[in-house]
């Protein structure tokens, strides 16, 4: 390994240089008006998984955005991972609070700054680096590798299962690879094994059939932003606990040995409030806040707009007022079956004077990952030796809904060895990723390889 | 006076070509894009005001939009009105939703569509062509005439108070006429003898100091919009009712033969429900709808946003959210103190996760005018004679907030002699004028100015 860790360490400028052309690639998934900049994106991954040395790569398309794949099988008899990631970013906005344009990367104290850095082009890179890495110092891996990288990811996968479905022996592995998640902190190795799924909704509501002037009718007619306002409040209850109906029935209560697992990692609310300069945390009574983060379900108003949103005043009562609402949703919850509980009761607490309209935007399962397998162990066991320190395994608030398809249709547990972290503004604005778990992760990976066939 | 009418009836489609003119120019007074539109306007009136025969035209610049005055004093001896209109109008957003654009004024059925149309440059451009008639035909009038036509009626006349003040003696009047208000139903003539008041803020919710990822940190942290959602559900009561602490203190009781006189303008609740597309009318318990609209004070949201209102789904937090909340207030509540209470109310409503600021954009007294003053006897009978029906007394549910202030700087009455209708979308998209009230009205002012010396 030693020669693999030389080679990793010369070549660090030349990978954070090609992160750096990668970063530049504005491929926001969900706007139309970044379709080019999503294909050029997926060339550009091709690209480098070719000129990492693997012996097949190919673009697929999709009805939505194309899929990256790529295969170097040439340890017949060892162990096949898929190694999973995404190209695709999310929006900018607000744009204005980024201190540098998200599309131009820059490097300050060690972190690479720029929308998707963390999330998940940097993660994703480290994988096609460590390939490479193997294959330029011994010709060849010591296991099989595929790679699935989509576009996608952002706007939930929604071309991802059926393309996996449509390719099952293609995709054929023994387990799957996934750095998309957020270490426990800074320098410590950590697998999580734990994942939200999502409830993704959309809530309109219509009131008169055109926006009036609030002199003229103005204490007669329900307006529709105060009634959304309304529904919105009913939605929990005074110790925070979500009101739908049956919302809490599936939910699998946390171990005692879980409880105590979370309690020993001594997370500080009081850091964690502090940085976000808020003078509390908040949320469901009677759990600690790693308890809520990774194992509680929530809702969360995501957007809302309505009426005159400009600067100055305009009196007027709108016509319709819209919320973006989302549920994290945690192990046994069925996204399908709360959509529908949330659609029922959201139109249950509509007053007869307005009209809604709910909309399922997306849906993800939650996850969790046997810790047994061999591949979490020797991810485990790679990440203590790149890192040098015990890994702690830990679950995550987030959602990456193709991780339960994975378990579903390739009968693969997957690994997820994450090396961002939670204060690198995935989804805000100045979003970046440190550069030494950028390097360490290269050999991490590189190690993770190795491990498996011991 | 037949000669009169005669000249205005042969002049009414030179009339509706010079309105549509006026109608051009896109002056929003509360878009700093459009100050030059306003400039433009403003030298628009001035002009008109020349050819109609004024004797003393000048545009007086203001710390905000300029005001125009003009005046004709032949008459020493006979009363003098002050004509006040305004010649700035409403944005145009949801602009999507206009059939023509709002700046291209366009005539359906005898109807003439534009911003602006109603609210108020097709009101306001009544007088100034009726003056002219009298002038083109006796070389003179009956009483003595003032025009004061400001260009930020629709942003609060902020600066309009100041003017007064420091030109009282210019400005001295035995009442004043204003045509900025809603007629009964079409065809029927109709006096405004009271406005309600307005107390219009601005709340801002400040939680974590920047977006976060709604899975990294989704039921730990306060969400901003949900926490808005709150505070605004809880100003009103089951019964509809504002919930600020002493907001109702001051309300004047309606009196019996008040509430008698609304009962026989026979307003059909379905009517109005239809023709909104709502399945029922909503708001205060107790009050019927024009006791509601006309005499009781209400609260709404006009505008609120946050987080990410694009297509698709984000999944974020965000860190701010924002809502427009105004009051309509009726005599003798008082905008300044109720900004007062709501402001201290709504910070009681936050909870400590979260910053609240609030801004008080602007306020306007309510109004009650006597109906007794000669001016107010006037304008009745004359808006009888030209429209052939009954004047009825109404009150209105909008503001004119300056209205209050030529009561107590020029110690005159104002006669609201409204030729809108409450279904020509003022503030809308849509806006529209009918031309018969235009022309009849014409023909009222000019009555209205021989009645007076009657």
């Amino acid at each position: 390994m030693q020669e693999v860790l030389k080679y990793i360490a010369e070549n660090r400028d030349t990978y954070i240089e090609e992160l750096k052309d990668f970063l530049r690639i504005p491929s926001i998934s969900t706007l139309e008006e970044n379709k080019k900049d999503i294909h050029q994106c997926a060339e550009f991954v091709a690209d480098k998984l070719k000129s990492a040395g693997l012996n097949r790569v190919e673009i697929f398309q999709t009805e939505g955005h194309p899929i990256v794949y790529g295969e170097w099988l040439g340890a017949p008899g060892k162990p096949t991972v898929l190694i999973y990631g995404h190209y695709d970013v999310q929006p900018v906005d607000p744009i204005n609070l980024w201190d540098n344009p998200p599309f131009d990367p820059i490097i300050k104290d060690n972190k690479i700054y720029a929308r998707g850095a963390t999330d998940d082009k940097g993660q994703l890179y480290v994988h096609i680096k460590s390939v490479e890495a193997l294959i330029k110092t011994f010709g060849s891996l010591p296991i099989n590798v595929k790679f699935l990288i989509e576009g996608e990811e952002e706007i939930g996968s929604d071309h991802l299962e059926d393309f996996i479905n449509s390719h099952l022996d293609l995709l054929k592995c023994d387990s799957v690879l996934v750095s998309d998640t957020s270490m426990y902190d800074e320098g410590v190795p950590t697998i999580t094994y734990g994942l939200r799924g999502l409830a993704y909704m959309e809530v309109e509501i219509t009131g008169p059939n055109k926006d009036l002037h609030s002199g003229s009718f103005g204490g007669a007619v329900a307006n529709p932003i105060n009634v959304l306002a309304g529904m919105i409040a009913k939605l929990h209850d005074k110790n925070n606990r979500v009101t739908i109906p049956g919302f809490y029935n599936d939910v699998q209560k946390l171990t005692k040995e879980e409880r105590e697992n979370f309690n020993k990692l001594r997370f500080s609310d009081k850091k964690i409030s502090k940085s976000l300069n808020v003078a509390e945390l908040n949320g469901e009574k009677g759990f600690t806040t790693l308890e809520k983060l990774w194992a509680r379900p929530t809702l969360d108003c995501n957007g809302i707009w309505g009426g005159f949103i400009g600067k100055g005043a305009k009196t007027v009562i709108p016509s319709i007022a819209t919320a973006k609402i989302s549920m994290r949703l945690v192990p046994n919850q069925n996204p399908e079956k709360i959509a529908k509980q949330f659609t029922k009761y959201i139109k249950l607490l509509a007053p007869k004077s307005v009209k809604v309209k709910v909309s399922d935007l997306h849906g993800g399962w939650p996850y969790i990952t046997p810790l047994n397998n061999p591949a979490t162990v020797a991810a485990a066991s790679a990440l203590q030796k790149s890192f040098g320190k015990k890994t702690v395994f830990i679950r995550e608030g987030g959602s990456i809904p193709i991780v339960t398809v994975f378990s579903r249709k390739l009968k693969a547990p997957t690994v997820l060895m994450g090396l961002g972290l939670n204060s690198e503004n995935a989804h805000s604005p100045n979003e970046h990723f440190n550069l030494d778990h950028f390097s360490t992760g290269i050999k991490a990976s590189a190690y993770f390889m190795e491990e498996y066939v011991k």
